[in-house]
C-alpha cells in the first residue's frame, strides 16, 4: 500500500537535546491510517503532526479502546538510522489488540510503515550521545456509539519525539516502593497487553510513590498478593546468588522487549537467566542477607535503570550499598552499544532505516 | 459559577423514538468545563455538540485517563422533567476520579451543572412511553505528555442522547454466559470505579458472548475465580429461596445506583435483601434444584432485565422456565413508576429540573 505524503508548511525548530523533557516535543509529522470492518486497513499517510478530531461519544474516549507501543530509532556513529527490534513491537501490539478486541495489523506491514515514517522524519533522529527518536505507535477505536459493541472503526497512528540522554551523569540507582494496596493487573485481565487502562489504574500508586520520594512502584500480583510482577513503567530483574532472576510471564506481566533482549544477552555471557515466581518475602530476605546482589529495571525509555533501594511496609532495604552493580552496568553498556550501533549487531536486532 | 451559553446555529431534527438505537443520536449541545492544577475547575459552558480536538499524545488517548457516569432525565405524565438520583452519580464519579488520580469535582456543583444542562436541552427529553434522555457525564485528562506523571489538565463534559423504550414488547428474559477465561476486575484494581479501562478489557468476552447468542457475560472474581460479580454492563440479582441476593461490594464490583435503589425497594416490600458472596457453584446448584427462583440484571440503561438462562462450562441452566419472575416484574414496574413520575416519589430520589 502506498503511503500518501502531506508535508508540513511550518516545520518546527529542533529542541535542545540537553534539556528537552521526555515525551513533550513532537516531530513535524505523524503517520495515520484508518480501519473499518468493511474496508480493513486503508489510506496510510504521513501528515503534519496535529490534534485529532474525535467525537465525544467515541469508544476511545468513553471505553479506553486503545493499545500502544514504544520503541526508538537510533543514530549510529556512521550517521545511519536504525530501529531496535521493531518486529517485536509489531507482534506485541497485535497481541494487545487481540486481547482488547481491536483490529489487528499484519506484522510486516506495520514494521514497513514504521520504517517509512522514520525515514521520512530522519532529520528528527538526534545524534548527541544517548539521544534517540522515541516512537509511539497506537491503535485506537472511534465508533461513535455509547453501547458496548464490537469495534467497527479504528485508526493506527505513529507519533515521534526526540528524547535526550536518560542518564546524562551516568547510571544512578533509584529507590522503588513495593505497592501493597493498589493492584495493576490480574491473570485473565489485561496485564500482558499494552493498553491505556493498565496505566490509568496505575496513576494513583505512581503519584503516591513519587510524593514519597520514590522513582516508581514495584507491583505485586493481584491474586496471592505476594509475587513481584513489574515496576511502574518497566520490567524488573534481580541478581540473586549470582543468577539473573526475573518474574515469569504469567499473563499479568508485560512481555517487555528490553526484558527479552536482556535475558538473551546475559545467557550469552554464560549466566543463568531464570524466569520464575519471586515472592516479596524472598526478595526482602535476600536483601537482608546480601544474596540480592543487584536489582534493576529494563524498558525502552531508560533501557536499564539500577535500583538502589526497595521499600516495603515502611522498611527500606538498600541493595549493593546503593551503588550500581557490575551486571547492571555491563548490561546497560552492552545493550546500548547494540542499539546505537557502536558494536556489531551480533543478534540481528536492528532494522537499518537509512 | 455562571454557565456560558453558545447556542447551535443548526439544530438537529429529533429522532424517531421508535427506532433510534441506544447511544448514537446526540442532542444539540454539550456541557464543557476545564481544569488545570493552577486554576481548578473553570469556564463552565454549554456549547454545540461536536468533536473534541485532542493532541495525539494526550493522556486520555495514550493512558485512558477517564471516568464516566450514566443517568437519565425522564418526562413525567404532567410534562415535568426529572433526573433520577443525580447526586449518587456525582458521588460515584468523585470516587472513580479519586481511584484514577483524576481531578474531583464537588458533588453539589456537578449536580447543579447536570440540572442546568438538562434544563437547557429540555426539548430533547422525549415523552413517548418508556423513553428518556440518557446523560453521559465524563472527566478526561489531556496532559500533552507521554511520561507517566500526575495529571495537570482535564475536562468535564456531558453529552446526551434520547433513548427509546428498551423493552417495547415488554420484558423479555435473556441468556447470559458465565465467563471463565477473561477477568474484568480484581480487588485493589479499578473494578469499583466507572473508568474506560474496565470496559476496554471486557470487549473481547462481550463479543464472544454475543457471537454465541448470549446477551452479555456474567463476570466471576479475579482472585478465587468462583464468586459471581456482575454482568457485562449491569449488576446482577437473584431470588434464592425467597430472598433477594446480590454480590457484595468487595472493591471489584461496580456500586450500581439501580442496584442500590433496588435493594432499598425490595427491603421496603418486607423481603430480605442480602449482599454477600455468591459462588458459581451455589448458583448452578440452586438453578438445578429450583431454589434459584428468579435472576435479573439492574442498570441505568435497561433499569431491570430478566435473565432466562445461565450458561456455564457448555451447560445451560434455565431459570423460572425462561419466563420473567414476579419480583423481577414488580421491581421493574415500581422503579420505572418512580423514575417516570407515575407514582409519588416516596424516597425523594428524583430531582425535578423543570
Amino acid at each position: 500500500m502506498e503511503v500518501k505524503i502531506v508535508k508540513t508548511t511550518s516545520p518546527k525548530a529542533k529542541p535542545d537535546m540537553a534539556t528537552v523533557p521526555f515525551g513533550t516535543y513532537f516531530s513535524d509529522h505523524m503517520f495515520m491510517m484508518d480501519y473499518t470492518t468493511d474496508k480493513g486497513w486503508y489510506d496510510p499517510r504521513i501528515i503534519p503532526y496535529g490534534p485529532l478530531e474525535i467525537e465525544p461519544c467515541a469508544t476511545i474516549i468513553q471505553y479506553a479502546t486503545e493499545v500502544f507501543e514504544g520503541l526508538k530509532a537510533y543514530r549510529t556513529p556512521e550517521g545511519k538510522i536504525q530501529m531496535f527490534r521493531p518486529d517485536e513491537n509489531a507482534k506485541r501490539i497485535k497481541n494487545s489488540a487481540e486481547r482488547m478486541a481491536l483490529p489487528q495489523m499484519d506484522v510486516d506491514m506495520m514494521v514497513d510503515f514504521m520504517r517509512q515514517y522514520v525515514e521520512f522524519e530522519a532529520d528528527w533522529v538526534p545524534s548527541d550521545p544517548g539521544t534517540s527518536l522515541y516512537l509511539r505507535p497506537f491503535i485506537y477505536a472511534t465508533d461513535p456509539c455509547l453501547s458496548l459493541h464490537p469495534i467497527h472503526e479504528a485508526h493506527f497512528c505513529i507519533i515521534a519525539c526526540p528524547v535526550g540522554n536518560y542518564f546524562p551523569d551516568g547510571l544512578k540507582p533509584v529507590p522503588i516502593l513495593i505497592e501493597k494496596d493498589d493492584v495493576r493487573a490480574v491473570r485473565g485481565g489485561t496485564g500482558y497487553a499494552k493498553c491505556g487502562g493498565n496505566y490509568a489504574g496505575a496513576m494513583r500508586a505512581g503519584e503516591k510513590a513519587e510524593k514519597n520520594g520514590f522513582s516508581q512502584v514495584l507491583w505485586i500480583d493481584g491474586v496471592e498478593r505476594k509475587y513481584v510482577e513489574e515496576a511502574g513503567g518497566m520490567n524488573v530483574m534481580f541478581k540473586i546468588n549470582g543468577d539473573v532472576v526475573t518474574p515469569q510471564l504469567n499473563g499479568s506481566v508485560l512481555p517487555g522487549i528490553t526484558r527479552k533482549s536482556s535475558l538473551e544477552i546475559v545467557k550469552d555471557w554464560g549466566m543463568n537467566a531464570i524466569e520464575r515466581l519471586i515472592t516479596v518475602e524472598e526478595l526482602i530476605e535476600a536483601a537482608q542477607s546480601g544474596a540480592l546482589e543487584e536489582a534493576w529495571m529494563v524498558g525502552t525509555a531508560a533501557v536499564v535503570c539500577p535500583i538502589g533501594e526497595l521499600a516495603y511496609d515502611n522498611q527500606r532495604y538498600v541493595i549493593n550499598g546503593g551503588t550500581i552493580g557490575e551486571v547492571t552496568q555491563k548490561l546497560y553498556d552492552d545493550l546500548t552499544a547494540i542499539q546505537w550501533g557502536r558494536v556489531p549487531d551480533r543478534y540481528g536486532w536492528n532494522l537499518v532505516v537509512k
